[in-house]
């Protein structure tokens, strides 16, 4: 988030949205990600998010449903502090996406072929 | 190992060597090889594994002298079962090479994305 101005910093007066805390891009580590997507649960929410559209948190939306919410919310940061998705704070609303240009940037071509062997 | 005839199979009038117990290439599971991968020490023996020789399970070789021999151990396990490597056994001596030809079939272009993210 550093060198953003205004609209990703959190404002006492509202009107911009904030992000839940994330790895920058040149910090995102392999290990954690491949850690990260060693499990089923994530790697399904990776293939959902890779529409590249904002999720909202729900595990109804994530075909998740038989999954308290509190695991789901689990596996969704693990996926965030890894620097797989980015999730956004709108409100009393969060909405997660796959941070795919900074993966993409970080680690060429594995995303792609992630998303190939798993889809 | 099925389909092949004779040298791959334990003889106990000696002469063929035989390989540890993995997973065929069709049962390669990515989220078991994605977890099997998520970890520093076994990331650093994908590497030592990347030049398709065959290695000695030595961790000295491995550069891997900081670690008990049981521990590396353990992580070449996990990877062999994961369907990473294979283990050839050779009288007292076991042999570890990187599959590479089947990695890349069951999941194009992931093992070179790794390597090249890993490097």
């Amino acid at each position: 988030m550093s060198g953003t101005t205004g609209t990703n910093t959190a404002s006492p007066t509202g009107g911009g949205d904030e992000h839940l805390p994330q790895p920058a891009t040149a910090d995102i580590d392999l290990v954690t990600v491949l850690h990260a997507l060693g499990d089923p649960v994530r790697l399904t929410l990776l293939l959902s998010y890779a529409d590249d559209a904002e999720h909202s948190c729900d595990p109804r939306g994530l075909g998740l449903e038989h999954l308290h919410k509190s695991t789901v919310s689990h596996h969704m940061r693990v996926l965030r502090e890894a620097g797989v998705t980015t999730t956004r704070v709108a409100g009393r609303n969060r909405f997660v996406r796959l941070r795919r240009a900074d993966l993409d940037a970080r680690f060429p071509g594995l995303l792609d072929a992630l998303l190939a062997a798993a889809g």
